[in-house]
């Protein structure tokens, strides 16, 4: 019996933790499994509150922002997609989903929009600081998501 | 160039969700892959405190416990060891480690003395009260072990 398609999403920002997280998922999760989709998701941050001091944005300034945040996900996105090409695994289909808002609220809402069966993340190394300060969005993800979730965490050199 | 051996690490306990949590592990990470150490850790509760009512607990009755704990780990390792039989997957090295204490400290120590790249828990479910209540333990060792995690969900029926 074939197996039903599964859909695995991976959350992919300007980080080497991330792109880490991808080569272990397209590694450890993927490789040749047929029937596997893999969704990169790019969560961009909220655009800047500025209900009273409208006037300190220009239209030009913030058009800027807009630009630079779709050429920030592009760039973020073409980095995973060279990943994705350099392991040569057949049959892998891929969908790109950029997001906009608090980073693990976004990822929570799209695992159970598309259906993912599991979540990727990668997360800041071990040391007290680094999982004090950063980190909270894989913790989130890995409590709230409703799928199983892949917290990737890079060995220490 | 072969990849060095992998050593993964499944909680498992008396819960069906531990159970599946081995399942989905042997499914999607281990299959056919070569290389793959699969170790079962099951942690026995540390025994009841005594420090003053000592007179309470005969020699007896603390024997038939440290029995009965033996046998819940011995019962619950031959199920998984059933589970992983039943994928017929090849080449799998099997190790089981029984600890004692508390399950957190417990297994993220284990993951660092046995140099285990990946550890695997099972957890309950998504309801809020489930989630506000037990699901303590993946939540501390998806933060803190110092290796990969990944929190294994049972989807809703």
């Amino acid at each position: 019996m074939e197996r039903k398609e599964r859909k695995i999403m991976v959350g992919v920002d300007e980080s080497e933790e991330s792109m880490f997280a991808l080569s272990w998922c397209i590694t450890n999760l993927i490789a040749d499994t047929p029937n596997v989709k893999l969704v990169l998701l790019y969560v961009k941050p909220p655009p800047p509150v500025h209900s009273f001091n409208v006037a300190w944005y220009s239209s030009h300034a913030i058009l800027a922002m807009e630009q630079h945040g779709k050429d920030l996900a592009n760039s973020v996105m073409e980095r995973a997609e060279a990943i994705c090409k350099d392991f040569k695994t057949t049959n892998m289909k891929k969908e790109r989903v950029v997001g906009c808002g608090d980073a693990k609220d976004v990822i929570c809402s799209a695992v159970q929009k598309l259906e993912a069966d599991t979540l990727v993340l990668g997360t800041h190394g071990y040391g007290f600081f680094k999982r004090a300060l950063i980190g909270s969005v894989s913790d989130y993800c890995a409590k709230h998501a409703e799928c199983t979730v892949v917290v990737v965490k890079q060995p220490c050199p």
